[in-house]
C-alpha cells in the first residue's frame, strides 16, 4: 500500500547513510561512545539538528539535545530519541535510527506546519551500549537521576568516565537528580532486534513492556590435571561439569519459555582455565543472561541457579538484577491509534532488550515502537531496517506527538 | 626401608635447589625455552656437568651434552637425560630431575670406580615443552633425525627457530639424519605425571610405552542472535550444542578406559564467539587431545569424533595425529632387575604423556622409569617429588648402566 506521508523517507535514508560513514573503516559499523568517531557522529547530529529547526544543546549527562520550543511555557516537553552509539562492528540502525527518525518527526511537523503546545525535544543519549567503561545507558540514566554516582570514577584508557562526559560536553557535577523538568512524555524508535515482527509480517510493534535483565555469574571449579597421565576416573573436569549446567540452563529456560510471558536464558560469556590442550580444565567462568517479562520468573530462575547442584564444586553470583519496565498505558493507547489511523497493521509486544526509554520510564509517561529488523539480526554489520518502516514510524510518531500535544492536562492519565 | 646407597640426596637436592632459583621471580617456576633465563639454566648445568666430571658440548640440535668417554671407543654411547625447559609456572622436577638424576648417575658411577666400556652422555634435550614456536620435543627430533625442515622457519618475537638454536649454540645447517651415530641405549628418569604410583604406594614405574597423542580441533557453528530478544525456540546456540558434544566425549572416553589399555580424550582448549554477555554464541571451536596405548583405539576415536552428529553444524579436523611407541623389553628388564636388586617394589605402566624418550626410541632402544609426583599434579608450581625417590632412581639407572655396559655385543637383543 502507497500511502501519502508526510515524513521523508529520503531524508531518514540520507541521515542514515551519513551516519554510516562515520565509522572505523576497517570495522563498519563502529561508532564507539567516547572515540573520536563518535564525537564526529555527534557533529553531524549537531549540524543536522540545527538545520532540521532545532536549538542544540548538551545537557548534564553529556546527551545531545535539540529543541523546538512550544507556544505554551507551561506545557512542558515531550521527548524523543535514542542513542547514536554503536557496539563495536555493530549495525547502522540500532540507536541510530531512533535519532535519525526522531528528527524526521520534527520536520515533519514542520511541514504539517504545526505549532505545538509542548515543547518537543530530540535526543540522542550517551552511551546506551556497554561502552569501555563496561557499563551502559549511562545518559539516560543521568537524565533520569539514577547513574550510580561511583562509575563516575571508572577507568579506562587512563581517563576516568568523569572526565570523558566533559570530554562530549557533560557536567558530571551537575548530576543529582532528573536533569528535566515537566517530562510529559518520552517516546523511542528502535529495531526490533529480534525475529517476531518479521515472522508476523508486521511493519510496526507497540511496546508494553522491557524485560528485566539479570546476570548471574557462574563459576566451576575442578582440577587442573594433566590430560595424557590423569585417568579418565581420577579427574575433576570443569568443563564437563560445565557442560552439563549449560544443557540444565538451555532446557529450563525452553521450558519456562513455553509458558507464555517472554523469558529468555542465556550463557553468553564462558572462559575455561587454563585453556591448553594438555591440560584437564580446572575452572569454568560463565555469565548467565536471564531476562524476563515477568519478574516472578527471574527470581525462581535465580534461585535454581543458585541451588543448582553437580559433583563439582559450583557457585553462582547475581551480578546485577534489573527488574521489568511496563511502558504507559496511555502512551502505547495513541501510538497503536495512530498506527491504525494510517492503517498499519501492528502488535503488542515485549522488548527483550533493554533500552534508554526503560530509565525515562522512572521519570516520566514512556513507550517504544520498534520496526522490523532483517532475520532479526543486530550488534553485527548485516543489521538492517526498511527505509519504508521507518518512515511509517515517523509518520506515526508524528500523530501520536500531535494528539498527545492536543490532549489538554486535564485529560492526562 | 633405609638403603646404604652411592648415589646422593643431597647432592640431587642443592642440584634441584640449584635450577629452581633460575626462575622468573615472580611466576615460580618459570624457565622456558629460548628465554634468558633458560641460558642461565644452561650455564649452571654447564658447570655442574663439568664438577661431575664431564666433557660438555652443545650438538647442532642445541641439545646440551656431558661426556664421560668409555675405555672401548667401538662399543658406543649410553645416554641418559631428560630436559631442563619447564612450562609457565610450572615445577621443579619435570625433565629437569630428569637432567639432574642423569648427572647423578655419572658421578655414582665416579664414586663407585668404575670405568666403562662405552661412552655415558648426560643430555639436556632442547626444548621439550611446547616453547613460544607453538612446538615440542625440538632438541631430541633433531637428535633422532626427524625435525621437520619447515619448523625451522616458525618466527616468534622477531626470531625464526633456526636462529634461536643457533643462539643456545646450536647449528640448525646440520640437521640432516641423525645427530648420535652408535647409540647403544637411552634412558630417561621423569615424574610420572599422574596419580597412579602414588596410590599404589610404589617409589618406581618402569614404562612399557609411550601413548600416541591426537589433536582433533572441532568447530561449531550455529547463530550470534541477541540474547534477549531471540526467543528460545528461535536459536542456533553454538554452546548449547557443543556442550553436548563435551558430554558425548567425556562419556564415550570413560567407556573405552574400562576396557583396560590406557586411553584418555581431553577437550583442553574451548573457545567462544563473541563470548558477550548478550549475545546468543555463534560458534565454538575446541580442541580434543585423545592419548591411547592402542593404536586401534584412537583410530576408532577420531573416526567417531570426525561423523558426530549435532543439530548444529558441526566440523572435526585432524589436527596431528602421533602413533604410540613402545619402549625396548630388554632395556625394560634390566631396569626391573635393577629395581629388584634393590628390593625396590615398583610396576610396569604406560607413559600418558609425550617424553623426549619417544624420539630417541626411533635411533635405539629406549625406555624410561617415572617416580611418584605428589597428588599426582604436575604442570604447576605445586609439583612435587620425594629425594629419596629420585636418589632410588639414580642408583636404579646406575646399577642398570653397568649392567648394560657389562652385556657382550653377542648378549645384544
Amino acid at each position: 500500500m502507497k500511502r501519502n506521508l508526510d515524513a521523508s523517507g529520503d531524508e531518514i535514508s540520507a541521515d542514515l547513510d551519513g551516519l554510516a560513514r562515520i565509522t572505523d573503516p576497517d570495522r563498519p559499523w563502529t561508532r564507539r561512545a567516547f572515540s573520536p568517531r563518535f564525537d564526529q557522529g555527534r557533529d553531524y547530529l549537531r549540524d543536522r539538528f540545527a538545520t532540521s529547526g532545532l536549538q542544540v544543546s548538551t545537557d548534564a549527562g553529556g546527551n545531545l539535545i535539540g529543541l523546538r520550543p512550544g507556544i505554551d511555557p507551561t506545557a512542558g516537553t515531550i521527548m524523543i530519541g535514542s542513542h547514536s552509539d554503536t557496539v563495536p562492528d555493530g549495525g547502522r540502525f540500532d540507536g541510530v535510527a531512533g535519532v535519525i527518525v526522531a528528527m524526521e518527526v520534527a520536520r515533519t511537523l514542520e511541514r504539517r506546519g504545526v505549532r505545538l503546545r509542548h515543547n518537543l525535544a530530540v535526543v540522542d543519549f550517551l552511551a546506551e551500549e556497554v561502552s569501555i567503561f563496561g557499563v551502559s545507558c549511562i545518559g539516560s540514566r543521568a537524565m533520569a537521576g539514577v547513574l550510580p554516582h561511583n562509575w563516575l570514577d571508572r577507568s579506562s584508557d587512563g581517563r576516568d568516565l568523569a572526565q570523558a562526559m566533559r570530554d562530549v560536553g557533560g557536567n558530571p557535577g551537575k548530576l543529582s537528580g532528573a536533569l528535566q523538568q515537566n517530562l510529559r512524555a518520552f517516546l523511542e524508535l528502535h529495531i526490533e532486534q529480534g525475529p517476531v515482527l518479521e515472522r508476523d509480517g508486521l511493519s510496526i510493534g507497540v511496546v508494553i513492556g522491557i524485560v528485566g535483565i539479570s546476570r548471574v555469574e557462574i563459576s566451576v571449579t575442578g582440577r587442573p590435571d594433566h590430560a595424557g597421565t590423569t585417568p579418565m576416573n581420577a579427574r575433576a573436569d570443569a568443563l564437563v561439569a560445565a557442560s552439563r549446567i549449560v544443557g540444565q540452563i538451555d532446557a529450563r529456560a525452553k521450558a519456562l519459555t513455553g509458558q507464555g510471558a517472554h523469558f529468555t536464558a542465556t550463557v553468553g560469556e564462558f572462559e575455561i582455565a587454563p585453556n591448553a590442550a594438555n591440560v584437564v580444565p580446572g575452572r569454568v567462568r560463565m555469565l548467565v543472561d536471564i531476562r524476563a517479562e515477568r519478574p516472578e520468573d527471574s527470581a525462581a530462575f535465580i534461585s535454581w541457579l543458585k541451588n543448582i547442584e553437580d559433583d563439582s564444586e559450583v557457585e553462582a553470583r547475581l551480578i546485577s538484577d534489573n527488574a521489568p519496565v511496563r511502558m504507559d498505558a496511555g502512551l502505547q493507547q495513541i501510538l497503536s491509534e495512530a498506527a491504525e489511523g494510517l492503517g498499519v497493521a501492528h502488535r503488542s509486544m515485549v522488548s527483550g532488550a533493554g533500552h534508554d526509554a526503560a530509565f525515562m520510564a522512572r521519570i516520566c509517561p514512556a513507550a517504544m515502537i520498534f520496526v522490523p529488523c532483517k532475520d532479526g539480526r543486530s550488534h553485527c554489520p548485516e543489521e538492517w531496517a526498511d527505509i519504508a518502516d521507518l518512515t511509517l514510524a515517523a509518520e506515526i510518531l508524528s500523530d501520536a506527538v500531535m494528539k498527545l500535544d492536543a490532549k489538554t492536562e486535564g485529560q492526562d492519565g
